[in-house]
């Protein structure tokens, strides 16, 4: 007989199933790390169930001990399961009628496996959202710590990975950290919506038997409950939401650590991994391997620690300094657009003569333009030219701090 | 003279540009879209530059006059595409410099091309965001207007394709309404993100020429401004967040018109579309194909206007009251569980006998359970059955006018 | 001391490494499914370097001997795993050491780790490849023999779920098995790619020692050699193209199913799913899901057994003849394009009237055009409708044994 | 009357279709560029339909000639869309008629769009994949050639970015030829499968009218016809297949161009591009950005042109040497793993000393394995190193020189 077999359903069926149809439906593998959760809803439901008068206060007591129990099985790794516990809710379920008998067939008056399902998987997400909430927020505030820190190092910023401008260290340190608060921003509004009670939907009608949703979200501490039974039980946005959060958090530590191993490697030579974080070839035996910069989390600054400020500040040239030369010309009264072109051919002149751009003489810099003079010697200076970047986001220090208190604010308002 | 071919950029370079190159590099095809949001950009930019004291008011004044001329050109059909202009923004100065000379040259100061075409892009697409919020509040509202006037006709509920139970018409519409809304909350939330200003970034290093971007900010109505100048030019996760939205959105759209295109068969006869929304064949004359399911806007109300209710009444048969059969035995004192396997025997028996569920006499269903009696007779009756589904969420008349006004409520706060 | 750790490298590095980071760099979860081709390839390497003179005859008979004894404990189950085993290369040396002691540290001579996990993949996806292949044409040969079995039962073909035009059920049956046959070329293509030996590529130099690859390739039963060292560590082309191929597979075994879960249904009701391929519901008794229609293998024929040939046939309705009504007038001498309008005129009348499309008198069709005659009747006759489309690959009894007879040469030609 | 409208479908339809319905539905923005195999395949169509007697002589002139014309009007521009034209299928036939008359009605005779669409496509993707195979050939070959001209330089292998070991250039440009030569044979694959007719499919069940499909095959020059009716309009296996092709295609483009970016990086300057594919920056007048770096095709050769071997010797160190003093000792009789372990220790002894790494003394090596004597100096010549890699598809002359041979064997295969 069907119901021999410990399946959730049965009784209109005669025919035994294939046992491949068995291995192929059963989700056991996956849905077992459930288990905690499972019991969580069973014990919020069966206090449903007693509320609306499905069950005796005596039987609810029976149930909500024996679903404790199931829980400690599993919690010291003494569950046993069995080959027909299709998933977590049948082995659960099984194991509760084995502990307290009869009654167990109680617990799932007017729920459905559906119910169970998304119920499990939203108390489970929400815990992993919480927890990776924490490790985004120890990184970020890592990383402002650093940027703070290191104010006062200068290094080339870089575009299609040629050498662009002068930049202060900090700034390149907080441009991820910025891009990390907004993955945090979007986790709050993904647990937001993970945080709404679908149980009590039935498998698409509803709950017929008076069950209060109220009391079932308070007990699972729920925000809100979902509005409608259909859509409760078959909707996953917030499992589509979540992959694409995890998604573009992945791109931005990812975008970092591609960074951090082009600085570490011996042309760059701006960085050093500490051995902690580095693995070898089985092969060359001199190989040390930045292996380790996926795994970029609180530790990160500990990672990227051993800094090597003088090859940064001896990767500053004269070149990255052509756009303050238009700027100087500019500051004398020239358009925009000549004097890039001014400086551009200054650029190729030094080039030619296979000399730095702060070489040229004041001779040679007035074939170009007459409006240079003995004060374009200013123009030669990486710290002053990191100052002039004043306007909020920039890379001069008062902006740079100006960032450090924006992003622990935002870190302070998210937390609250 | 590189200068000479109107690239932005050029001094530095004396080789041609290989035509293929040109061509490979080019992306006016495709930003010419955004002319409108680049001349807007650049006007709010001109008055920076003055306020900076980097223009006088007299060469403002000629630059956001040329710029209007720019744009009534565009607006018009009559502005020219030189072969030389790779981009929108080198387009639109090039033509400002046609109208108003040399000191066109002036506008770019301090500014990079990334500054531009990431305020151009925020800009266009926050103005598509506004747009798509109206048409799916358009959408949510027709929904729940048919919701409301449509409570009252019944059909099959279905799971795996398989009839499950009997829910109201008005159910399923709101099913899709509430996946709707919380694209709509999404989309509020994206918008937020697109809506911060990121003009005064420069091409890493941020501005260094005084300019104010709280005015700018002002002057383009944005929320807010971008922190960090490096992650300012390069961060596209608007981007993906947008497309992930279109994605997720298209994906209850959908759905929706999957079902819908299933109720138009022949074999299920429970909706017909106008032929304002259908097509036909090139080769069958009979054909009339529902290609429309997918142009699902404002107008869903009227496309899936002409129900056919007697088709749905007649859908409904007493095996999908089999779960209110298990609730009879549960209301008796049976566990669920035991209750579910009689039940199932019932079907079970009456497929063997060829007759319908609630065709089995009492003799017949008491061989199963001594618990069954007379009053039996009442499940059979499916408006019965969709009345008990009172918990909210449910199908019950009661708790589908509390959706109804749940998501009225919703789209009013959202609105604000 | 970095040795004692069990590492494959070391000897440069001092500072210990974070557990986080073993843990984040370990593959050992997964690969160690690869162990028996792990073995496999270290007993042809040891085989190259005793030809090459770095092993003795001893030491070669030690190796294999210590590297079968690993295999049986792997096939018995008795492999105990360390922590440091952070891959099955790892654990595979190091336990081989503690079998046969010193002489184990010299197989690795002149191979790298990469050298390693390529071939051990590409041994281990042939396999894969060949079983696939199996199942792949005992499917194809069980759908091929339905087809032959079940040619005389007509049912209707749909395009848009619509219903289109009579056709045999063996012509369905072959559309799908066709698509199968294109992937079971397909496979034998990727299965070729990866039939390549990439052992003896070193890190990316190559091997410096004299190892015979072609020894090697012969021992290992490769098709080829792999041509540059670097390409052929570092590619995984035959991956990507293998889990093409899969999604492709995979795609046509899902359409597959959805037509039968859509035949399936109540309305439809053309095809009935033994008990043995389907599941039930933990609420509702009556119900009997088609969960199993994506597990569709070998076993095709009888999930799709019991065909109700009796509803199919009552599916057929005279519009579907609306295209033969249409070709009647061509056949007549009417260009297509006014037959087409004619014919579709004649569906219009049949549907405003409230009647079968054969139903309409000849003075009725007459009023749409005079070519209309007597003969018109013989239109109505759908098994001489499906008889017209003998041109090769139509529906047609004649083609639909053609059909059967190619793709039965096809499978043979494959197996050759 | 629908017909007027110009549709295809029509005569069962009253009501006026929705305008938005018909902007929604229509598809001639992408499917004119169809327009040349369009007018292709209904000529075959027409000699079809003549030869089973559906056309006269006359009438198939007509229509060919009309045909022509057609295709002329598009090759000069002059071909004018009307705003009922959904598709290409639909402006041509209409073009056609208004041509010739009514006798175009005929062409569609047992025709569907299914079958046109699918033709169509058949038809442009074949000859998209002819012009793509001469385009990779040539790139091979140019890549081949530079190969062999360059043998003689030397530079570093990387993994992990880190230096690894010295290989000559050649070995890295025929390590991407390489991946390239698959790529030519996949499409080789892909084009077979696309090159089958399905023409006279009909919409499902297949052609009625006696049109021979051999007769059709031979007029297109197709190598095979598709085996059943539905499967051939309905699949686009060879779209996916297509698309999956020049995935894999560009990703082999791709990994090029970021080594060659990286080597054109000031850091590495191992490599210059030309200023012809470069392009500036409209801020920093000194930029000179690689951005053609994804433009590589026949031109390659040409885009890596102006190579710096004098840096690329430079960025040899011996550290990069530490796998040979391995094998040093291997050959004196060590274990590799032992060997391994020892040269890492003089890799850290050297670091620690801040000495490279054959600056150590005899004295300070043989602290670490007395097996170290004066012939250790040997060690210490890159080209010595590089040829020692002589197995097949190493780096060594003679293996290089092997690798250039056997891809001029494919590519001269491929092309037979």
């Amino acid at each position: 007989m069907a119901s021999e077999s410990g399946k959730l359903w049965g009784g209109r069926f005669v025919g035994a199933v294939d046992p491949i149809m068995e291995k192929f439906n059963a989700s056991i593998a996956y849905d077992r790390h459930l288990w905690e959760v499972d019991v969580q809803g069973s014990k919020a439901y069966s206090r449903g169930l007693e509320k609306a008068g499905l069950l005796t206060k005596a039987e609810m007591d029976q149930i909500l001990h024996g679903l404790d129990k199931v829980a400690e099985e599993w919690a010291q790794g003494t569950f046993k399961l069995n080959s027909n516990d299709e998933d977590i809710h049948t082995a659960n379920e099984r194991r509760l009628k084995e502990l307290i008998g009869a009654t167990a067939g109680k617990l799932h008056t007017g729920r459905s496996r559906n119910d169970q399902v998304v119920t499990d998987l939203r108390l489970w997400m929400r815990q992993t959202c919480s927890t990776l909430s924490g490790l985004l927020w120890e990184l970020i505030r890592t990383m402002v710590d650093r940027a703070e820190a290191e104010r006062d190092v200068l290094f080339p910023g870089y575009t299609h990975l040629q050498r662009a401008q002068p930049i202060r260290w900090s700034h390149w340190i907080l441009s991820h950290a910025v891009a990390l608060t907004r993955d945090s921003e979007r986790l709050l509004e993904v647990r937001k919506r993970i945080n709404v009670l679908p149980l009590g939907s039935g498998a698409i009608a509803g709950n017929p038997l008076g069950v209060d949703r109220e009391l079932l979200r308070a007990e699972l501490n729920f925000g809100a409950i979902t509005l409608n039974s259909m859509d409760a039980t078959s909707e996953r946005d917030f499992v589509a939401e979540f992959l694409f959060w995890a998604s573009l958090c992945m791109t931005h530590l990812s975008r970092m650590a591609e960074d951090l191993i082009l600085y570490c490697t011996k042309e760059f030579s701006f960085v050093q991994l500490s051995d902690a974080y580095s693995t070898g070839s089985s092969l060359m035996p001199q190989k040390k391997n930045p292996d380790s910069l996926e795994l970029i989390r609180s530790k990160a600054g500990r990672v990227f620690g051993r800094i090597h400020q003088e090859n940064m500040g001896q990767a500053l040239s004269p070149d990255m300094l052509a756009t303050d030369l238009a700027y100087y010309l500019v500051r004398k009264g020239m358009p925009f657009r000549q004097a890039h072109e001014a400086s551009g051919k200054a650029v190729f002149m030094a080039e030619t003569k296979g000399v730095a751009l702060n070489q040229l003489s004041l001779q040679e810099l007035q074939t170009i333009s007459p409006l240079f003079s003995g004060d374009v010697i200013c123009v030669w200076d990486y710290g002053h030219s990191v100052e002039q970047y004043g306007a909020l986001g920039g890379t001069a220090r008062s902006s740079v701090d100006w960032q450090i208190r924006q992003v622990r604010a935002l870190l302070q308002a998210q937390q609250a």
